[in-house]
């Protein structure tokens, strides 16, 4: 497998599968881990930097964490490969935009991935499609202990986990779920949800973490507070109260527009599926947006003739370097505009 | 004929023919008239109203104007057909919505319609489709003629004709053309055609007349100066010098567009057949919106499906008073534009 079979698949995150995947797009679990006895990445340099990347490149692959297990020597790839993993959040943006030796590895079904000299040593991240965050933690902690085994992670009795950033310290875990709120938006009532979930010691986000807003109703729930806590305790309150709640608040929210405000749902619905069939210039923010409007509406029944399946590639591919990988061309900012609202019109069977 | 004939058929503002029609809309020349020996309207007691609109309607109705000319007691309409007068450019706002004895005359061909007791006794408008002021000029002087035989219209050899308000005294002629001006919108140029048309002391309104917003890309210029000038000037002024110079600068930033930014034009066009074709609510200024863009599209030979006569027909009957009419029933905001958009959708060959 190489970096550039990625993207005739659709990534796990964005299967549209699993447990609630009407309205829980993925369930993503991040565990920070360093090397005991040696410095965090901030205060390596480059020679001891690159010892240290072999030695878990060769861990990891040694560890057989899945039957197939992709490495990828970061400083060896191309920006378009790194970007393309980004966008299948496989890795952060710092990572892709370091100079510095690193790696990355990503089991075959894109479930497993690992970081390698992040901000921390390692940063090891199970995503499953839809609501699996027990499975995601039963995954991960068989990952997390095989990978002790041989490189003996920093842990400490009375902090517990060492991390380069001391607000990771602890369990040294995150626990994001990535959740599709359109209907929330619409009536406007998301405002309770951020309110909620500031109340609760969550951070709300963008579709791609840190730092980037809301698009297209997707929103990343997280916790934010990992010192004190039991793993277990964190992902049970997600699993069993957070989640189902902000679930059920959509589903409700689904049902008033589909009971008592038909028109007003069928208006942005078949707008969003009219603008991707004819737009001749698209941004992937717009197309993002449009797209989860045409995503409720499919999920709710108001369009027959677009699938999820197509939903879910669309999403993928017309994401900036997926576009390009797909075309197999590089294309500046106006003709990548131009060449996706070709290829959106294409894959929807537009008229012209 | 009667008023509620009206819907049937195209008004002539919009018929979309004549010199220059692909950006004149429509050329209009309008006379404030008073009758000799009477008091102007707000000086009239109920009474004497009624008394001169019967003496004025008679008059008109004995001048043989046009080989069929209808003639209506306001006071006798209903709502729904004074809107309609007003939405095919026949009477004013405020006529529509005066309570007093008023009238209004139309020829067959609505190119002739005179609103008797409006702010003036009488306001002779001509309206022909495309740039055609020398025509309406030489019709206008014609009507004038006839009815200042029987009516002996108020005049000062020192001011000119006597008007109701200032501004319209002396040739009490207001000459105005409703341009359709899509691409210096899109272009930004239509600042620069503003600026020159202050400078030139001519008015730029809206598809309504005064106190409206310019929607869709229609802007109505008009002269604001009736006094110490003759009126072959003022029309010259426009036939020779105003419009075409707009005009040409209209059909440059379509050339431009056509040219060099085909893509950005073809994005306007088609999302917003997309739009039309999909939206499941539709205001009417949305429309207009929308229907510029089409028209602009459908000039430039960018739209095949969708011909001129189609697009006239909708910026018609899209109109709050029309659809009504058309749809034989009468609506409420919220089920008017849901209407609206089914009309719409059909007229369009819409999928669904």
């Amino acid at each position: 497998m190489k970096l550039s079979d990625f993207t005739t698949r659709s990534g796990e995150w964005l299967r549209g599968m699993g447990p609630h995947s009407e309205v829980v797009i993925s369930s993503r679990i991040r565990l920070a881990r360093n090397v005991s006895g040696e410095r965090f990445c901030s205060k390596l340099d480059r020679a001891r930097r690159a010892d240290l990347e072999k030695r878990i490149r060769l861990a990891i692959l040694a560890a057989e964490l899945a039957p197939s297990m992709l490495y990828a020597d970061l400083t060896q790839s191309v920006e378009l490969e790194r970007q393309l993993l980004v966008e299948r959040h496989l890795i952060s943006k710092p990572h892709a935009a370091s100079e510095d030796p690193r790696g990355v590895a990503v089991s075959g079904d894109e479930q497993i991935s690992i970081m390698v000299l992040e901000e921390d040593h390692l940063r090891i991240q199970v995503l499953r499609s839809g609501l699996q965050l027990d499975e995601a933690w039963e995954q991960i902690s068989a990952v997390d202990d095989k990978l002790d085994d041989s490189l003996e992670f920093a842990f400490s009795k009375r902090l517990g986990y060492l991390t380069a950033c001391p607000t990771n310290v602890g369990t040294g875990i995150r626990v994001s779920v990535m959740l599709h709120l359109p209907a929330l938006k619409l009536t406007g009532d998301i405002e309770k949800v951020f309110r909620a979930a500031k109340d609760l010691k969550l951070a709300v986000r963008g579709l791609y973490g840190e730092g980037t807003e809301a698009t297209g109703d997707f929103y990343q729930v997280s916790n934010q507070v990992t010192l004190g806590k039991v793993e277990e305790d964190i992902i049970s309150d997600f699993r069993h109260t957070i989640i189902p709640r902000i679930v059920e608040f959509e589903q409700m929210a689904r049902r008033t527009l589909l009971n008592e405000r038909t028109h007003f749902l069928d208006d942005k619905v078949h707008r969003a599926v009219g603008l991707l069939r004819s737009a001749r210039i698209l941004t992937s923010e717009e197309v993002l947006f449009l797209l989860s409007h045409v995503r409720l509406g499919a999920n709710l029944g108001r369009v027959r003739d677009v699938d999820v399946g197509l939903i879910n590639e669309l999403f993928l591919n017309t994401q900036q370097s997926h576009l390009q990988k797909v075309l197999g061309k590089r294309l500046d900012t106006e003709p990548r505009r131009i060449a996706r609202a070709e290829y959106v019109r294409k894959k929807l069977g537009s008229a012209d």
